[in-house]
């Protein structure tokens, strides 16, 4: 199927306000942007961390955010990146219907493992699902975008787009939006937080505004053997493929021990990896559970001896996104 | 199979100096070069046009060209892009081997359709064909290689790459080479080849040695698209990602009716498409024949108006690369 045409199971025989109960949970995934090579337009979906999400839906043009657990989310609809999709999308329904919203925020802002992505994505799963999955998945990220501007003043869709078609996503243009799902193979990824604080705006300001034309090819010739690799399940094309001589370069001296991360964990068996997002996380793509926890204490090993507070992730390629657990 | 690890055909109990009469005659087909978004590193086979080359096996360390059709090709072999090839391929072997090959050049030089592409790929398959293949297609390359630096002073591989493997290749790197297979949709391609002479070295010249970064997203998005879009056989996806905003813009102003070529071409139904190699031929993509033919008529009226003498292709894309006729 055309992925632009891509759209939800429709929900059947319920209408607006009709559902059971009219509420919905569900689990949002984090997400690595940024893939490598692919800065700006590959993005992967994990199977941990979620946040968790409750939603009811309301019978008036309303958005009410609530924190569950104390973070300090902006409560503000128009300022929260849950907030700010739900007003979109309501403003585009034009009927009296609103959504309520409890966030149980287990991805940590700032991680740069698609915080602000994971609310936005879960928020408007989970309302298209109360309205009977009226919407294709296209517009909800267009929807979602609108909560990557809150968080950092950028519609990108990066991590929206993974969270919500699952997998793999090549997001190819922007204006007009164009989304392709690349099929991944069943890859083990192993992320390391480093505690520390890689604001995305400063990320994207230390970029360069022009590139050598010869890195740019060699960027292009990695992205095109990634994707094929991806596509053929062919993990040495891909293990090949995973080099960034443009981004990464440039954003890695705001990682305290990436150089070391990487090259040890490609040591002990990672096919590669680089910088979630922005950062400060770093991930890396292994073949088997084995060598994704071998990855994981060699992560542990460099940030114990560095002495900087981590969290270390061990999981798999989350193939279907937001998750509906029940309405 | 691992295109690193494909060989050909082992043609088996012959041995060196041992085949029937010791000729092969192959059709060493045409290429396209820089597949639009692909600049460097995809390149694709036509099933025409074809040089005609017979080679025969001689046991002397001796390279000897002819021009079978009075096209004023360098007969020394180490400035000869056939010969140069096949000079290295008897410097590895080692054996008191040689070859003494006749060139039909049918694919004009200066085309920016493979010319020399197809008579470096085609003396190494023939060459090796007549050893009992014991060069990998990826040996053949490396090979084919020194033809294109004597034929442009740069050993690149997006011509004979795609000539020796047949459809569509990436050269994802040429230190180490890297040659990864992309699987081809079946495709009609029209070419025109306005006959005017752009040199490959100006062609390089005149781009600029650095390029926004903003430019280089868009176009590894293509990439990454066009190479989904091959693989999942997605044509619409093709035709998206056609697009090249970094070296079409520059070059393109060194082939009169460019522009126009394009536009009306994509208005008659084609898919996409670009300059060949570093031009002046311009190809289109087109999903049937019946448009492949409009998209010719088009350029044939273009190049009729602005009074340039031209030559024209509709042909299909090659998935075998260089065919041997008969030995």
């Amino acid at each position: 199927m055309n992925p632009d045409q891509q759209q939800f199971e429709k929900t059947g025989a319920r209408h607006i306000g009709q559902s059971a109960d009219g509420i919905a949970k569900v689990l949002a995934p984090g997400t690595v942007a940024n893939l490598v090579c692919g800065f700006d337009i590959l993005g992967m979906c994990l199977d941990e961390p979620n946040d968790l999400m409750e939603i009811r839906l309301l019978n008036e043009k309303k958005i009410i955010i609530h924190s569950a657990d104390g973070y300090p989310l902006p409560l503000d609809p128009a300022q929260n990146t849950a907030g700010a999709p739900l007003v979109e999308m309501i403003s585009e329904l034009g009927t009296p219907t609103g959504f309520e919203v409890t966030i149980h925020k287990k991805i940590k802002p700032g991680s740069g493992i698609g915080s602000s992505a994971a609310s936005a994505a879960g928020a408007v799963v989970a309302a298209n699902y109360l309205l009977g999955n009226i919407f294709s998945k296209k517009d909800l990220v267009r929807f979602a975008m609108f909560g990557e501007k809150v968080a950092s003043g950028v519609k990108h869709a990066d991590n929206v787009a993974p969270c919500i078609y699952g997998g793999i996503t090549l997001i190819r243009s922007i204006h007009p939006l164009d989304i392709i799902s690349i099929p991944a193979p069943d890859l083990f990824v192993t992320i390391v937080h480093p505690q520390i604080e890689v604001r995305t705006k400063d990320a994207r300001q230390i970029l360069r505004k022009e590139v050598l034309l010869k890195d740019a090819i060699r960027q292009w010739g990695n992205i095109a053997g990634l994707v094929a690799g991806f596509m053929k399940g062919d993990l040495d094309l891909v293990g090949r493929s995973l080099e960034d001589v443009i981004i990464e370069p440039v954003r890695s001296i705001l990682i305290p021990g990436f150089d070391e991360v990487k090259s040890r964990c490609k040591e002990a068996g990672a096919l590669g990896g680089g910088i979630s997002g922005s950062g400060p996380s770093i991930f890396m793509l292994s073949r088997d559970e084995a060598t994704a926890i071998h990855v994981e204490s060699v992560m542990q090993e460099i940030y114990n001896r560095i002495g900087l507070d981590y969290h270390t992730y061990v999981t798999t390629i989350n193939k279907t996104g937001v998750k509906i657990l029940q309405e």
